[in-house]
């Protein structure tokens, strides 16, 4: 998280001199350049900083893509700069960032011609060119730099074979043509050089908070590093305040509202702050140097409010597990109306970030807000999550929380990998289930988290004994994870284990920051009643189809050498 | 069951002389008569006989459908009667018959004219038109008779707010509109006169066999009955054979293919035919007599092969039971391939009819044929199942069943209205999973039907003990149902007797017509396992929506009275 704001930047995967050294590598290849007109102009992109996100999305840099979100036509508008174009480029998007069941815009040449057309890719990988052109060419411009693609498509397009655009992570999808090709038919994904990046496509349009005149920058940075030539590496550094640094506020580290900042420094509070960079280095580049860091943009000023963080979802407890082979298992934390009624300020509290979590087998995460037992408000969800992608990201809308609501966070797992159950834990191969968000004004409430009471666990074993032939060790001496290790999983001990997660009571954590709970009974509380759920939005269709191509759009080639 | 065959009749609910009685009480009401010019004559109904089936809609018969359908172009052909038109009708289809979110065609009008519009009814009951118009006027005709309207309608047409005509039931309603209207909008049909009828829509197009020269026929009838003046009557009588009656072939009731035939008479054979008659009396007339009974055509010059009945589904035991207030609750019962593989022959059997059975909260029933663990065929299906409609329908496609074959039946029902769980059983307040398929050659097996094991019922009430504070009885002497009855409906105490009967042992009853059982050990048998299911069929969307009006069908009238 060493940069984050409104702009979305290469973070460290790719430094940028590799960009130049990779395409050079291209640059002898005999690829077909393009001198292409304006093939298509209809509506036109919003005026104001026509692209400010971009991002690299192959580790080399030959594709570039920069977008804008317009909010009032529900439509994003994308710029993808083709460097070294051969036979064409796939670019598209797909629930996790494969190549099959994906949804492609193409620019492919036959001998002939040069197209751009809205595809989508079956099963198998094959593409086929789609019924429904939703993806609509803009512009197309050759300059120095590469081959300029300007083109947009609204967040749904009620096409069966569309991607749906939605708030969280968005994993882009890309290809390489190297030849050209009769049809677009002709292509098979499973035979390119493909690759994925993932992205937050809807970022939210809240306008950059003005910094206060004092503000004062501190970087907290990794010391000139040598990055280990492994594709992972988390590496952790300590600083230390200066002595007497009295209480200031950060005011963007990400942007925080005007009138809230995070304390640091003064009496009470920690003198030490600690740095934690994830390389991810996928080419396994060696030798390369780093002084990555953090930059802090505080002030003496303090704000009317102090900003906190308060941790939802799952306690880290093995109790609550996954089976094995499972596509889509549910897991559900609570912050009951109980701890919120103790704990939240009558004038409730603000959260106007989230940063979602789960380990490896986490791939949806969702937290509704209820009151009296009806589900009022998402306050963030990813239906695409990735734990490769975690960002702390502002809320398109902050969120207002009163004592007495609930908070209901759900993640989704996909075991099918798994041979035992997945527990819960601290560890890469356990699961956690948590969304931090950032919120103000801050109160003594840091933890907000339960899990399944333990004794109806314990019957959860004894039943599941009784029910099957095979012997589940329910022996005192037998941990929880070797319990759930010797469960026999068919239908069920899964579904039984399902209702007991649905219907069991919960302990609660209810802790201060001391990590002290709340006063009161937190074991065997009831699970909270929600008699009404949120519905999902159906999306728009756009109005407008008629003006979308029926087929490619067909473009005009010069033939020729780079 | 008195009259079935390919054609749709008025069976007894309505004794044609109330129809004329009924329609002269509304010949005084000043109505608005139109003048009807061909406004749309898109397509051409089938050549041949152009409307087989029909039914009357409302008891007075003021409404009259007749209709035809084209497998090959998956279309319906309707014509509809309107005996004495006021300001207009409603006509349509919805799951149960109910007027709300239901999929309409609209004859209405205003002060100038007068309209033919797709339309579909909120779950309020609003009407509302449709913005795909899918039901096409063809003609619009003023008869003696009444206004004859012609129009047909897709199978399926993709649009969310019309219905998908299927196999099975079809719950056609409609309603009456007193008063020209300005807009469609400004119906709602909770305010109208309505109705429903049930038919199979669907049709087979078997072409009837031809009868033997020989064919005589045998006529069991009500003796000139006073039919109650009540809403129900069952009303059984039994008639014997003339002495020395010899062995028959029965090969009309309904159809029976050309190669087989029930036999009756001879050696073995009861002597004892049995009518039930079954009265549905809505209006409660009374005063009226009957004389309706069933017709049997059969031959001396005996078919190739005897035809049997088969009963496929839940044993008739309170072991199966249906917790109260669930909308969709599935019970399935099993024919196994240890039984098919004991009881059929080499050559296999053919099904070629089925009538589905439950009690009153059944709504919907499949039989599916599996084979080495995969589903392979439907041997019948209805989605919108009304017990208050039981037919015997010939199957569209004969199915052969082999040794070693599973048949698994499966019956959704609701219970939203009982405060208690539903057991299976005889009584009409108890619950039914039955279809009776009409196969040959007949075989020994007469019966092929399984229940959960008890001993794993057993289990699951002491689970459902030990899990919840209250306290089920399981004294010994507490009956299956008493049991039941004491659980208390929990989202667990549900979702785990799901669980338990898609997972427990099952006791067959594999059965011979003598009600003795096949040999072998047929309880604690393993529920068969199903590797692959079938995928429900995605409909086919009509390719030409460009052809249909964009909006409603505007008619030319001739204001006036009749």
């Amino acid at each position: 998280m060493a940069r984050w704001g409104g702009r979305a930047r290469p973070a460290m995967q790719v430094p940028s001199p590799s960009v130049r050294e990779a395409a050079s590598m291209y640059g002898t290849a005999v690829a077909v350049f393009l001198v292409i007109l304006v093939a298509a102009l209809q509506g036109s992109a919003p005026a104001e900083s026509p692209f400010p996100f971009h991002i690299p999305l192959d580790p080399e840099g030959t594709l570039e893509l920069s977008w804008n979100v317009s909010y009032a036509q529900e439509t994003v508008y994308f710029q993808l700069l083709v460097r070294e174009l051969k036979a064409g480029v796939l670019f598209g998007m797909s629930d996790r960032g494969e190549l099959e069941n994906a949804d492609l815009v193409v620019l492919w040449t036959d001998r002939d011609g040069a197209y751009f057309g809205d595809a989508w890719s079956d099963q198998k990988g094959q593409v086929h060119l789609d019924s429904q052109q939703d993806y609509q060419l803009l512009r197309a411009q050759r300059t120095p730099e590469g081959l300029y693609l300007l083109f947009k498509r609204p967040f749904g397009t009620c096409d069966p074979n569309d991607y749906l655009i939605e708030d969280g992570t968005v994993h882009l999808v890309y290809g390489f043509l190297e030849e050209p090709l009769r049809s677009l038919e002709a292509i098979n994904t499973s035979s390119l050089r493909t690759g994925l990046q993932r992205v937050q496509l809807l970022k939210p349009s809240i306008p950059q908070p003005a910094l206060p005149a004092d503000t004062r920058t501190m970087e907290i940075r990794a010391p000139d590093v040598l990055i280990p030539g492994q594709q992972t590496t988390y590496w952790c550094y300590v600083t230390e305040l200066p002595d007497g640094f009295p209480r200031h506020h950060i005011v963007m580290a990400f942007y925080y509202p005007e009138e809230a900042g995070l304390a640091f420094g003064g009496p009470g509070s920690s003198r030490f702050l600690r740095l934690e960079v994830h390389y991810h280095n996928p080419l396994v580049i060696t030798g390369r140097r780093d002084s990555s860091g953090i930059r802090l943009y505080y002030t003496a000023a303090l704000r009317r409010f102090d900003a906190g963080i308060m941790e939802l979802g799952l306690a880290y407890t093995p109790v609550m597990a996954i089976p094995p082979q499972e596509t889509a298992f549910v897991l559900t934390g609570y912050c009951t109306d109980k701890c919120t009624q103790l704990a939240l300020p009558a004038s409730g509290i603000h959260i106007f970030a989230s940063q979602l979590h789960t380990h490896l087998t986490g791939r949806k995460v969702v937290t509704v807000l209820a009151r009296d037992g009806r589900e009022t408000e998402i306050v963030n969800r990813d239906n695409h999550y990735s734990p490769h992608f975690q960002e702390i990201r502002m809320l398109k809308k902050v969120v207002s929380v009163y004592p007495g609501d609930v908070l209901i966070t759900s993640c989704t797992y996909n075991t099918e990998d798994r041979r035992l159950a997945t527990v819960g834990g601290f560890g890469i191969l356990e699961e956690m289930c948590v969304n931090y968000v950032h919120y103000y004004p801050q109160t003594q409430l840091e933890l907000c988290k339960s899990a399944v009471d333990p004794g109806f666990l314990h019957k959860y074993f004894r039943l599941v004994n009784r029910f099957n032939s095979e012997e589940v060790c329910t022996c005192p001496q037998a941990s929880v994870p070797e319990q759930f290790a010797s469960v026999p999983w068919n239908s069920f001990n899964r579904e039984v284990l399902k209702a007991l997660y649905g219907f069991a009571p919960i302990s609660m954590h209810c802790n201060r920051s001391s990590a002290v709970r709340f006063q009161g009974e937190w074991n065997r509380q009831p699970l909270p009643e929600i008699v009404s759920r949120l519905e999902e939005p159906t999306p728009h269709c756009p109005a407008s189809q008629a003006q979308s191509p029926a087929g490619p759009t067909v473009l005009n080639i010069d033939g020729g050498k780079g």
